[in-house]
């Protein structure tokens, strides 16, 4: 109907709807329009049976989204929609692992690709729900652990290198002549948290700093502020203090200043991770490690890309750097 | 094949499969057991053919996310999660109106619900697009204006009523005494934005308090940053501030402190609104009209559950209200 009235072939009406497919503008423009009038849209439960694709991206993220989970779900989102994919969120429980019966799902809903985390889900245990999609793992591999475990499922990784900011944040703090160091958790069941916090312990002990004094904490405001009066008040203090992540280190720098009355960065130094958009604001202007978010995100549509350009391919992998962002948190 | 391997009818394995279905929490974890050693899922895209549920809802968001906007996605996927359904992402673009090719690939998922605001896409052209979901729309009706016009398509409504908690704001601030008071927009081509601007106006007039001083804003911190300095140095300042959003209630607040060397509360007071997780953060502790998140969200899954229960009922609603939250920048 619609390729009858548009004066086309049916083809270019699939076309039109198909945003990887090459058609002159002006005529996808006019089919939608013709298709429009006739309330025509094509069903894409219909043509996924027919095409095998879902043109939906699954992201596995822990129950409780931190700032910089929304901010990666967000730019992820956009750059996805642009090459005509819609983002399908699932959530962890509370406990990080994911529930049998949402792993179904996810398989359920047949999405073209899966991002997850080791900690969450393993990639046999969510290749086994997959119908055709291979998951992407985010990895560290200049940990020398934190890997995700696999008996054989392939899969695809997004290799985060975490070793070269952590050393700029360890070279700029030890400049100013810092030698009790406290690491400020973020979750224990985190990769990300686990491969930062052996990092550092490793860079620490090249650089022959001693080992950190390690300060219990979760990823959240409150935990890190309770945490670090603490370490002040029962462990003897520090002189800086490094933060499994950006918001960890917005409740040390409060509890620093607003409950034991010590300046930052004279008294002491705080460095974060991530450089999520509330780090720059003015009462924190924080000194981190940065994982570039566009950097990021254009990995892992470049994964997804070129997995469904060949599915037979063996695992494939890219890498992105981090680097210290240096504001006003260390001297 | 699995119904065989579990001694189950084909019933059954359906309904183990859907959360919507009650069976014995054994016989489901059985077949789910079962399935997974036979690597068996349903596939949805099959299903959504047979019951022309799909399972999916659908969330247009603007194209730069704020804070509220991604604490209201991650709460109301948890929730939806819960209920069985996968919450399936859309930007608008920068302009907050959607593409139409993105508007047609909507339709093409074919949501079982779809959670939109009038500013980024009508209830008519949105209605036009979706097989069998019926939109939500926020409105704003207390304002006695701001709702998503409509040339008769079906919508349901979550009513949010912004005046409670700005009149309780306005108590509070001419309570200390403020006589100049400033609004710090937000976009303009928000509703939200709109509605809470007229709200005020009113609230003022009636209680003999003039006219506010409007500063423009746009929901971000920088705009609110650079905007409180220029209220100051050019316009003659402000004894209290009223901003559009919390975001916006920091960058004054910075602005006060950083750059005009003022206190908050004792020179200038500011008031938030939407009451977002940083709110408490004591570097802000930020005294705001809050719109509670699990409110809306229960609001919003019940709304999407009444509908789907009974699809031909004419426009439905639910309502929410807002109240004050005071902290320390007031008085």
């Amino acid at each position: 109907m619609v390729a009858s009235a548009a004066q086309v072939s049916r083809v270019a009406v699939s076309r039109a709807f198909n945003p990887h497919a090459s058609i002159l503008p002006e005529k996808r423009a006019r089919i939608l329009k013709v298709a429009g009038e006739l309330n025509y849209t094509p069903d894409r439960a219909a043509r996924a049976l027919a095409t095998r694709r879902s043109h939906l991206v699954g992201v596995i993220v822990p129950d409780v989204c931190s700032p910089w989970e929304s901010q990666e779900i967000d730019a992820l989102t956009s750059a996805l929609q642009v090459e005509g994919f819609a983002t399908l969120l699932f959530k962890t429980r509370t406990d990080m692992r994911m529930d049998e019966r949402l792993l179904a799902y996810v398989g359920g809903f047949n999405p073209d690709s899966v991002i997850a985390f080791a900690e969450n889900v393993g990639p046999d245990t969510l290749g086994r729900v997959l119908h055709r999609a291979t998951p992407i793992y985010v990895c560290y591999p200049d940990d020398g652990d934190g890997r995700p475990g696999s008996e054989g499922a392939v899969f695809d990784r997004l290799n985060v290198m975490q070793r070269t900011g952590i050393e700029q944040a360890v070279a700029l703090v030890s400049g100013y002549g810092c030698r009790r160091l406290a690491y400020l958790e973020g979750d224990r069941r985190s990769l990300a948290n686990t491969a930062r916090e052996r990092t550092l312990r490793a860079v620490l002990r090249e650089r022959g700093l001693g080992e950190p004094v390690v300060v219990r904490g979760d990823f959240t405001y409150e935990t890190a502020l309770s945490s670090t009066v603490e370490l002040f008040r029962m462990l003897g203090g520090a002189e800086a203090i490094f933060a499994a992540n950006d918001v960890g280190a917005f409740g040390a720098i409060d509890a620093l200043r607003f409950e034991l009355g010590l300046r930052v960065p004279e008294d002491v130094k705080v460095v974060g991770f991530d450089d999520i958009a509330q780090a720059h604001w003015r009462s924190y202007h924080l000194t981190t490690v940065r994982v570039d978010l566009v950097e990021r995100v254009r990995a892992l549509v470049s994964l997804i890309r070129r997995r469904l350009k060949d599915p037979g391919a063996p695992a494939i992998e890219e890498t992105v750097q981090t680097r210290l962002v240096v504001r006003g948190t260390v001297g």
